[in-house]
């Protein structure tokens, strides 16, 4: 199989391109955006982000551009069109490059996001680098840097399943081995915090080191209730020490949930929209104008030593 | 160095975009666009694209944007942003980062075009992803399925020096070598073209074959005269049969010239226009209502067994 080859595969799995040029020309055509437009990038790149077998090409094709829609979410925009550059080995079969475009293509539907061009080119490992375009809505764009202090810290959904996933792989829980292989971004989390939250960032390096990325942007620290985090159920049932398990919550990453600051006066409202689109979130602190993160337990005390972030992470 | 370190380090050979987000965010946020948008990506890809040492990582940096300001300029649209997705050796050092960055830096000055975003990664061999984002002028976006029977076919600059580059490699002619490893994208001839063409593509997989694909999307056939097809200028000096000079030019690939169909009642205004810009176009042939390739002698006898181009490539 040559290149065009490829190309008219993948192709095949996707739903036409409503824009006035799709994939096939030297360029995409996008029409006008009225509204700013959110752009990103990121790769999955074998050995370092997936292993096979434990992810199929289905999870490798659902992933890459799960990640992307993540950022989008975060800034709270409504996706729009992506790119999808693939390296693979030479000799991909017509029905692995199928496997991979299934595993995106239901996730792109779902979404409406509208691959509209891409690249194909050989490589040693298999990687996709997606580049997905959206555009602002509500309010937005949600930035990192928008907190104010005694702002709510809200989290969505769970965290530390995704990073149990990834460490016990094949022994792993079902549930969790699908969180790692399978995240699903939340993007109508995200059209609703464009309407009521001040800043987001999406949960992929470890909930406490992302918090350190708003807390920076926004000149702010925060105190986070350590009880309150929504552990993942996977994790929360596994025999493991209650310090690991928060280790994991706190430190695993890949969680792709929302980090978002919400103005008190619109936490109850913003509670309320998120719970009407089925969506999970949690009060678990809040921010504070002193520039360092705090994590406190039960009684209300630092259970990690304070410090400005930078030093902490 | 992690991440984070890379990308400072990448980004601070960047003049800082004008955009409402720049890098930094979990995206960039570019401004609404009063015209339709054009976007691309393509990979450069150790071992596949380039090898070093005969590729510097300035060279790396320089082809990877390149090869995608060439497809901007095969729609006829104004370079706006681009994004960047790396992934590199565990091994790189920040001189190595900053090489890769300096190689890309002045190419994205001299055409305005800027890093609004990007991603690192860790890989086994180094890559880079660029997507470029552009905005359509002129009459355009020029495609490929633009060209009507009688037009003109031009092609710019030369054609096979970039190809005998890859071949002789540090044995190359400086200026093959050159062609090969800092392809000049025609982004300045493609705003002409985009007031003055039909149709375009860039010439990447080689003369013959770039044509075959606007032949095949405007359902017409063409009519090249072989004499005049532009030989580089180290390609003609090289001692080679002549029948193999014509192979390199027709089929050599990564010339990054355009391709053009240009009505003949606005040839010689379109030739006029090139000039003033610096840009060498010639014409080589016309298309012709009958879909086939002709490749024609100095007496005007085909060369090449004709038929369909897919049968012929």
């Amino acid at each position: 199989m040559g290149e065009f080859d490829f190309i008219r595969h993948f192709l095949s799995c996707f739903e036409k391109a409503r824009v006035p040029v799709g994939p096939g020309d030297d360029c995409a055509v996008l029409p006008p955006a009225r509204v700013p437009v959110c752009a990103t990038v990121d790769s999955v790149v074998e050995g370092v982000h997936f292993t096979r077998p434990f992810f199929r090409l289905a999870d490798v094709g659902h992933k890459a551009l799960a990640v992307n829609l993540s950022d989008l979410a975060a800034m709270g925009a409504r996706p729009r069109w992506f790119l999808c550059a693939v390296s693979l080995p030479s000799r991909f079969s017509k029905a692995q490059v199928l496997e991979l475009a299934r595993g995106m293509a239901p996730l792109a539907k779902r979404h409406r996001i509208q691959l509209v061009g891409g690249n194909f080119t050989r490589a040693d490992r298999l990687s996709v680098t997606v580049t997905a375009l959206g555009e602002v809505s509500g309010k937005g764009p949600l930035l990192r840097s928008g907190a104010r202090a005694g702002d709510v810290l809200y989290v969505s959904g769970s965290l530390g399943d995704a990073a149990l996933g990834a460490r016990l792989k094949g022994r792993a829980p079902p549930s969790a081995a699908r969180r790692q292989k399978r995240p699903e971004p939340r993007v109508r989390l995200g059209l609703v915090a464009a309407l009521y939250a001040r800043a987001a960032i999406d949960v992929s390096d470890g909930f406490a080191q992302d918090l350190g990325h708003v807390c920076a942007a926004s000149e702010l620290g925060a105190r986070v209730s350590l009880q309150r985090l929504p552990l993942g159920a996977a994790l929360a049932r596994t025999r493991m020490p209650e310090s690991e398990k928060r280790q994991l919550a706190l430190r695993g990453g890949e969680d792709y949930e929302l980090l978002l600051a919400v103005p008190p006066a619109r936490a109850s409202a913003f509670e309320k929209a998120a719970g009407r689109q089925g969506e999970k979130v949690t009060a678990v602190g809040s921010f504070t104008r002193e520039e360092r993160l705090l994590f406190l337990d039960a009684e209300g005390l630092p259970v990690v030593a304070p410090g400005g972030y930078d030093h902490f992470l």
